[in-house]
């Protein structure tokens, strides 16, 4: 059972990794860990798995390489062995209960650039997790986006993706829940709150009720733990109903 | 008149900046330029406004972060300043006739950290341009995944955002033209050719026509010049016609 978290830099993909792992433990379970980014320097896990054996960052830095041409350089040196990395994913998957694939610590490395595309279409059935943090949701429309953001990652990386919000404990939860359980209040509060885009905001708002499959929001703590039952079950979910995520 | 260039590590903005802005000049205009990423080393224009003057990527990782902790960071040093950037910009807007805005090497930086946020909406009525390259267009979902890329942008930014493929001059153009101009023929294509996310590819596809304002799409070569005519149609008609860029 192989679950990724996907995310922009510091939306808590490595902490949650760490964190979601040691609860799997603790029930029981062997857990796998993949490190896919080149540009960690300390990881809070022991991965089994681990992109930065073959490359760094902060080595082709040292080459004269800025550090975003060395973070999609890095990359680049990577796609030749893609397969060999599924392969030993693969591997590791069939003998741990659960496999957690932390990603890049730029979301975008992973979404445009070949190596993280060809991963996935390497490993069948991986369940994505979306992670994006509270300080992004300041206005009505902000919801509007993490959701869209969402959905064009499942485009993308054509894996089921679940969308989870992060740092629950950090935050007026009560709030968030409001807006991202239900669409129907989220379109009708864009429509109330005209901004510039308004307009395209309030189209894209509309149609996300039938766009979006019927897929829970998430809501976890890596602090606390809260939310770590419901993503057990989704990921079981996923793995033993085929996709069934209400 | 303010144009920025909005796109992933390698899709062209800073090679484009420079491109259309001698393009500009050779037209006789005065052109003014923005750098806004804290991670490029070599420009191949002189900015007028350049955040590197308060901080760099690279500085902050000689203080011990690593490359993804040092793109964040500056960021986050930068955004006590981001008035007083927006109204350098605002003041180089109203000394030149173009000013052409680069932004972060990570284009999420610009998306999801407050710094690009604030900035924007301290700049009214900039157009921004999504850039996106052919090396990411391989299957016909990918070319719904750009499109609403592209909206997302505009969703967040609350900026019109007209999208442009780069690069045309490495490509079969024809063939992207066929998927990028013409909606109805890119969902009928995602719908016979179906994969792991099929459903939610034809799904958005299908609603693509209704929710895209009615935008051309550009085709640029930073090479050979193609399409800066239209990109500087478009930006005279964004500032002329309020948005109608058809």
């Amino acid at each position: 059972m192989i679950l990724t978290f996907v995310g922009t830099a510091g939306s808590g993909k490595t902490t949650l990794t760490r964190a979601f792992g040691r609860y799997l433990e603790e029930k029981g379970y062997t857990v796998g860990y993949v490190n896919l980014d080149t540009g960690v320097k300390m990881l809070p896990y022991s991965p089994d798995v681990d992109v930065r054996e073959d490359v760094t960052a902060w080595g082709l830095m040292e080459e004269g390489l800025g550090p975003n041409g060395a973070i999609v350089g890095s990359y680049d040196r990577l796609l030749p062995k893609v397969s060999e990395y599924a392969e030993r994913i693969l591997r590791l998957d069939s003998e741990r209960d659960y496999v957690l694939m932390d990603t890049p610590g730029q979301m975008e490395t992973f979404l445009f650039h070949d190596f993280g595309l060809r991963l996935m279409e390497n490993l069948p059935d991986v369940l994505a997790v979306y992670l994006f943090s509270p300080e992004i949701l300041r206005k009505p429309v902000d919801y509007c986006f993490v959701r869209f953001f969402g959905l064009t990652i499942d485009l993308r990386l054509g894996t089921t993706t679940v969308p989870a919000l992060t740092k629950v404990d950090t935050t007026d939860l009560e709030r968030h829940r409001k807006y991202l359980d239900d669409l129907d209040y989220l379109t009708a509060r864009v429509k109330f709150e005209p901004s510039m885009g308004g307009l395209l905001a309030y189209r894209l708002c509309s149609v996300l009720p039938e766009l979006s499959p019927p897929t829970r929001v998430l809501y976890l703590s890596a602090l606390t733990g809260e939310g770590f039952e419901d993503l057990e079950t989704v990921a079981y979910e996923h793995y033993c109903t085929c996709g069934d995520l209400t």
